[in-house]
């Protein structure tokens, strides 16, 4: 029980909803190949030592396949993005997981972001394009300005997705901030 | 009490706490002051013949100040966004207010528009963008297209707000749709 409400958004009745819905009454053989699930799960999934994006096999998906783009790099703080922005459809390049946020309340410093990892990708010069995709808090700003100074000296552009209105919102619901951000990111229609 | 419940958000108990906590409770003289602005208002308040923005004098704030551009013209669909605008700080031009937007399930059409008083401000040439201020609904989008292409034989830049992340929102809470839209406008950084 207290090693089930370790799970996430798991409290005390949901755990006593488990033992007694799932642990209990679920067939063995399900129950084993939920166990299996656990165990198999860690070791099968390996973050590509290149990108840092999750994959099943030894070559990384996204930087060995020869379709996708090798001119652009997308940065992201976690593998978890890779997937969203991989579901929008609207991106066919490489990725690169920083792994976090630059956080000084948290004292979480550079070292977290492991530069050298990206400076690396950067040396070839192949890489035309660098897509900042990080959230719009405090710790994301801080990490793609720092991640700007830091690549300047490799001259490439640098990119960060855009602000404004969220998709289906109307403008009675949207904050003043992401008004203003909207207005002066307009775009021709 | 049956007519303040007519006021929005006000149900049966607020309805209740608003007899005993303030029309029993009040003073006479503070009682007055606000059947006063009641009444008055209404009448104080205009909305522009022109822009269609409120005001509470004959030559409309926006309509008649010098100080704000005349070349370009911010479509939005009701008064109160007039206001929203003004407060991001980040505009200084004229307004246009429809009033309504397209609605063919609510069977509102081009009519409630009144597209001759948006035309007859561009007749005169003057105008050199139109930034489009509308919800990201289906109505907004819908009204959107409408007028960028009622409005096409001006030959004005038409512009629209921004689609992104909101200002302050972690990538993690972002629908598909807005990322997408994000990705797609990204912007130099």
């Amino acid at each position: 029980m207290r090693l089930m409400q370790k799970l996430p958004g798991v409290g005390r009745r949901t755990a006593e909803r488990y033992a007694f819905d799932f642990l209990l009454t679920w067939k063995e053989e399900e129950l084993q190949q939920l166990s299996r699930l656990f165990l198999e799960t860690k070791e099968q999934v390996v973050s590509c030592d290149q990108c840092g994006a999750l994959s099943d096999q030894e070559n990384c998906h996204f930087c060995s396949d020869d379709r996708r783009r090798k001119d652009v790099i997308c940065v992201v703080a976690s593998a978890r993005e890779v997937f969203s922005i991989e579901a929008t459809g609207e991106y066919r390049g490489q990725y690169h997981v920083l792994g976090a946020l630059l956080s000084p309340l948290d004292g979480r410093g550079e070292t977290a972001l492991q530069m050298h990892k990206l400076t690396a990708r950067l040396q070839s010069g192949e890489v035309k394009e660098l897509v900042i995709a990080l959230d719009s808090t405090l710790e994301g700003d801080t990490t793609a300005l720092y991640l700007k100074r830091e690549l300047e000296r490799f001259q490439i552009p640098v990119s960060r997705l855009a602000f404004g209105i969220p998709v289906g919102s109307s403008l009675e619901y949207v904050d003043g901030g992401t008004l203003a951000r909207a207005f002066l990111g307009r775009g021709s229609f």
